[in-house]
């Protein structure tokens, strides 16, 4: 893994399946490819919000496989690879490396919950080891609402210590500011720190942060760039507060995934996209006309987006 | 999967990892040969207490195989095979029905959190129709303390009426009697109710249940069998005092885990017994000794437990 950091915003690509909720690669392939030509810098395929926990380790590694084979650079990607398994994060985070990936995103395991924060550090101590490249970077993934796992600032700290070339960076999606802005402090040591949020985004950036991974640039990347681009510019608060507006409607009418699908499926004219993998549910009818409704009242637009 | 109701006491056997961390097929069969011996009707191997969510899918697939090879009847197997993604428990499960084992132990997709039963009923329904086969037998696994997804009465209720045949029963994990007495409702149907604590398992017998898949019973399986098997006589309030006080001493000295691989290592003279595998950490040495020191003031041993 190489090349530049990847400052700016990356998207969580929303994953498409078919009827018979297979993954469907040429929708996957095409939403990438506008995604990257709306303005983010990147694609963190495979996180909370693409269902990947939901996908087996062939699936994944076949839609990136395919991913790059369709002439997204690989350079560009950070691929989710934390499974609750040794063996499964170890496949998938050597398959990203090999295939050249920017780094890889990575979940602490998240059956066994309380565990400390030694369990955790010999966890990603252990992929480390066993994967055994020194192109692996690590973007250690702090979700505790989802995950029922924490990444404490003590761990972080450790393990930027014992893999100074390996521990590029964290998302922090945990929702509590003073957890990023700890973080942000070790920006200097080369920790790039990316808001879960896009309402984090401006503060992110004002505090020496690398940027967002966030579900909202599924759908608004080209705004969300916009605050990243201008962030020192008097514009950006605008900016910043146009976001935060859409970013409320979409959470305001059901589950985020679901409704993260049923606008792409709306503004793609290309209702394949409403599907959900169990033990995720489509976002019903009314509820969905509502959000288009709030979003559409908001000048929300998808624009060249084609099914 | 086919034979007659298990009935009585299953442990969800403790994993033996070797010195890289590796699964230990031979202290694993010895383990569970020991089990059976000492009055276990069956083993739920890789439920939580078997740290099966640390393994990949072909390790427990090995290691599955390779007990049955060992001479374990699989009929006296119900493996756990829940995962996050509907492929991976769908390969497990249909490795298991192969094999000819009793039934699974199937976890809910447990990533997501908050999601609708309508979402998990679509998540075994998908299970039960990829697997396509109708000697699979599924044991629902309720653990929302670790697992953070519940299995509600109403989706057991909607599970047996939808795949009568297919589901067969319910380890209650929650810790909560109400939630395992509304379960017992439905044992005239045929749902088979196992108490997820040895301290539940007198109130689940009298209550028509059929027994229980304990941590407990790793270490003390034959106290807790005469439980069952004295459920109805006078002296069953006494056995049940005894297997609780051993089960508040395992609880008192760290987590459930290193702590039952402690006390086994103890007993069979075999210092390996003591691995987990991250983010598990071993019990440290003078928790062991506290907790030995308890144990064995109770008057506890496991006789016959060689390395």
């Amino acid at each position: 893994m190489n090349g530049p950091s990847l400052r700016g915003v990356l998207a969580p690509v929303i994953t498409p399946f078919t009827g018979g909720l297979a993954p469907d690669p040429g929708r996957f392939q095409r939403h990438c490819a506008w995604l990257l030509a709306q303005g983010c810098c990147g694609l963190a395929v495979f996180g909370t919000n693409s269902e990947a926990n939901s996908l087996g380790q062939q699936e994944r590694m076949d839609l990136l496989s395919g991913l790059a084979a369709s002439g997204v650079d690989p350079a560009r990607l950070i691929p989710g690879t934390g499974c609750c398994s040794l063996p499964e994060t170890v496949a998938l985070s050597a398959h990203a490396v090999a295939l050249g990936c920017h780094g890889v995103l990575m979940l602490p395991p998240f059956y066994y919950k309380g565990v400390p924060d030694e369990g955790l550090f010999r966890s990603y101590s252990e992929v480390i080891q066993r994967v055994g490249d020194a192109r692996l970077r690590i973007y250690l993934y702090h979700i505790p609402p989802v995950s029922g796992v924490a990444i404490s600032v003590p761990l972080v700290e450790r393990l930027l210590k014992a893999y100074p070339g390996t521990i590029a960076g964290v998302k922090d999606s945990g929702g509590d500011w003073e957890h990023t802005s700890a973080l942000l402090g070790y920006a200097a040591q080369g920790l790039e720190v990316y808001a879960g949020s896009e309402v984090f985004l401006l503060r992110t950036l004002r505090g020496g942060g690398a940027g967002c991974i966030t579900a909202g640039a599924n759908v608004n990347p080209a705004a969300i760039d916009r605050v990243f681009r201008h962030w020192d510019d008097p514009s950006a608060e605008a900016l910043q507060a146009a976001i935060d507006r859409v970013r409320v409607i979409l959470q305001s009418h059901g589950p985020m995934i679901p409704a993260l699908k049923a606008v792409t499926a709306h503004f793609a004219g290309d209702p394949a996209w409403r599907t959900v993998r169990p033990p995720l549910v489509e976002l019903p009818g009314a509820q969905t006309q509502a959000l288009l409704d709030d979003l559409m009242g908001a000048g929300f637009a998808m624009p060249g987006l084609a099914g």
